[in-house]
Order: C-alpha cells, then sequence, then structure tokens
C-alpha cells in the first residue's frame, strides 16, 4: 500500500508517549486499519504553528475568539488532506480507505458526535473541570493527570467514575438484545469502543494504582476491551 | 398482522394529545414499522399505578430511592412483554419484529442511549432545569410547557437553542461524507431522527408562535424532518 498518513501527536515521557486520549483514538483507528502512517511528534506549545503550516483547521474558539488548535490532526500525503478533530479524522478514513474495516456504520458520523458529548461529562470525575473547559473551548494548557483529584476528594471521585462507566456498561448490553456484548456495536470494534478505550488505555498508563481498581470494575469490562484492542496500541 | 401492541401514553388537551416528547418517540416508532396497536391514555397522577399494575419496570429511582415510573410503557400481547423507555422500547421492537423497518442498526442501542444524553442537555434552553431534574431522576411534574422561559429571558433562550440545534444540525452534515443529508444516518430515517423530531413536534404543537421562527432555522431543516415524518404521527 502506497498509503502515507502523517499523525500529529503530542509527546511525553509516559509509556506510549502517551499526553491526551484523544490522539489515542487516532492511533486506535489507522492501526485498526492497518494503514501506513508515521508520527510526526508536536510539543503542546507548537501546536498551532505547526497546524497552521499544515492548513489544519481549527477545532473551535478560545473565549477571546480566536481560533483553538488541537490535535490529532493528519495529513494524507495520497490526498492532500489535513483533518483535526479526531472524530471527523475517523469519518475521514472511512470514506477515503472504503477497503478498511469500518470504524462506524455508514452515515454514523452525527451519531459518534453525539456520542462523544455524551460521555465527556461522564468522564469529569477523571478530569473535573475539563469537560467544561472543553465546551468553553480553552485549552486544557496542562497534562491531564495534574486534574485528577487527590485524597479524599480523589476516592469519592473515583467512585463516581465508577459508577459513570457503570451506565456506559449498560449500553454495552444492549437493552437486553443478546446479552452483554465485549464491543459497543455487537461483534466487531467501532469508533466507540476505540474512544473509550483511549481514556482506559490512559487510564492504565498514566494511573497505574488507579487501574488495579479499574480493572476489576463491570465484570472486568474495561480490561477486556483493553486486551482485546492491545494489538493496535502500536506507536509508530 | 395479528401483533397488538398497547401504547401508554398521557392525554392534554393539546392538539395530538401531545404531553410529553418521549411518547411521540414511541409513537413515531409504532407508526414507521406499521405495528398495529391501541393507545392507553393515562392520566399523570396515575402513570405509578398503571405501570405497577401492567408490571413495566421503573426506569429510575426518586431522590428519596423509591422507583420512579414514566411513560412510554408498550405492552405487547403477542409476547407478553412489557417495556418502559422509549429506547428499551425501540430496541425490542427491533428484534421482535425483524420484517418491520429498522429503527437502528444492529446493536445501535448503546449509540442510541448516548444520543440522547448528548442531546438532553442541548434541550436545556427549551426545559430549563428540566435535563437536571431528568438526571436526578426526578418527575417534572408539571406540563413541560410551563417550563419554557418568557420574555427577555425567553428570547435569549430561544436564541441558544438555536445554536444547539446548529450543532446538531453539524451531525446531519456527516462530516462533509456526503452533503447535508436529510436523515441523521443517511437516506433511511432511523430512530434518532424520531428522537429528534419529537421534540420538534412538540414546539410545532404546544408553542405555535415559537415554530413560526424555527422552521426557519438551518434552512429549513427541522420542518422537513417533521414534514417527512408527518405520515408517522397519526394517534391512534
Amino acid at each position: 500500500m502506497s498509503t502515507q498518513i502523517v499523525l500529529y501527536d503530542i509527546p511525553s515521557a509516559h509509556p506510549h508517549n502517551a499526553w491526551t486520549p484523544n490522539t489515542l483514538k487516532t492511533r486506535y483507528a489507522l492501526n485498526y486499519k492497518g494503514l501506513q502512517y508515521t508520527t510526526e511528534w508536536v510539543e503542546y506549545p507548537d501546536i498551532e504553528s505547526v497546524s497552521k503550516d499544515i492548513g489544519a483547521a481549527p477545532t473551535g474558539n478560545k473565549p477571546d475568539g480566536r481560533p483553538h488548535y488541537t490535535l490529532p490532526a493528519i495529513r494524507d500525503l495520497s490526498t492532500g488532506a489535513v483533518i483535526s478533530d479526531s472524530t471527523k479524522i475517523a469519518a475521514y478514513l472511512d470514506r477515503t480507505y472504503p477497503d478498511t474495516p469500518r470504524l462506524m456504520p455508514a452515515r454514523g458520523f452525527g451519531l459518534f458526535c453525539a456520542f462523544g458529548d455524551a460521555v465527556y461529562p461522564l468522564l469529569d470525575p477523571l478530569f473535573p473541570g475539563a469537560y467544561f473547559r472543553r465546551t468553553r473551548e480553552e485549552s486544557y494548557g496542562m497534562p491531564l493527570e495534574a486534574l485528577a483529584p487527590t485524597g479524599e476528594a480523589g476516592a469519592a471521585a473515583w467512585q463516581k467514575l465508577r459508577d459513570n462507566f457503570g451506565k456506559m456498561d449498560e449500553w454495552f448490553r444492549a437493552g437486553g438484545e443478546d446479552g452483554p456484548g465485549v464491543y459497543m456495536m455487537g461483534d466487531a470494534v467501532c469508533y466507540a469502543d476505540m474512544w473509550l478505550a483511549a481514556y482506559v488505555l490512559w487510564v492504565k498508563l498514566l494511573l497505574p494504582e488507579k487501574w488495579e481498581n479499574m480493572k476489576t470494575w463491570h465484570g472486568g469490562r474495561w480490561a477486556t476491551l483493553l486486551e482485546n484492542l492491545e494489538k493496535y496500541e502500536t506507536v509508530v
């Protein structure tokens, strides 16, 4: 395959270079599709200038109205396309590479945008205020793990996060359709699974002591999800 | 078709007996599938006792922990099943009547639950506090239209609602995949379209002066959606 895609990601000292779950989503997607790509590592303060250089669209506005640039972004050398926003990237990859495994059902873009919007508030105990900042389209401007609450507040937040994941656990059960599913849409992994797995992987890599607890939640659903997607974690 | 389903709905003096968008969702679904059904009208104060009588599961808990019952519910006389919660009803109808038009893609239940959770906060300008009440699993306990803000606050809320519908308008555009779609998932209507249309229809029926404005939004997308679904509005 002559396809060559450049993934723009943010480096860190953490395992897998993990910094934000958002770029992990795109990495899962590229690996799952088996598309050839390379990574261009962009330090956090350089995101805006690099995005402008490659012609990536801003994904929102800062509070003062100026455009706000985020990663992941991809540049597809075979088509010239430059796409930012992980859900838009997933939709682009599905329509541009129809012979690779699909991330979403046909025309699933709107539903998968809604999926993300529904999950962000459920992650709030993990990144307090991050959802609010996101909806205000401000930048985090700091490593996400610095937001994770500690001490007594941390214990309460962790319990709340478990309850919230319990809600998502019900989504996997498909309303009783055919028993507990491993993936959101049945036998095949879809972008919603990768989307969630990116946060679970982030916890495993950056908050390993929390992961010891989380991996036991909901019959081990989240640990099983990560195991099943492990072959798509590769960082190239 | 010998199928006979009873839909439990809440009566009102409004056109179409419309009281809550939630039962309109199920009505769209039953009509779209062409299933034979009758309506059992349940006055608001009787919801709990009727639900218990027919064996409908509560859909949440009240703040004091007691079970909370809501409509719609359906009773399927051909299978004996009693289902509450409109999204669970939609999933039940898809799996029980596989020869009728699908409301969701296979195993779409989780995504459609997430869709609802993502949209509720966007409806907050229309029903201020209703989403909060819902997440607290309290009952509205009053006609929803009584919540709609009026005067200057109403004008600001209406503008905010328009912005929020603008966000959903983007979901329909499928990330640029194949231009603006009439339905969320392309050429065929799906439960997400009915879900949204139920709120739009509710505005049209109960706040007709607001509808005059709303029907012009986003290139007439919401008016077109209602027109396309009008044949599934029938109240039987």
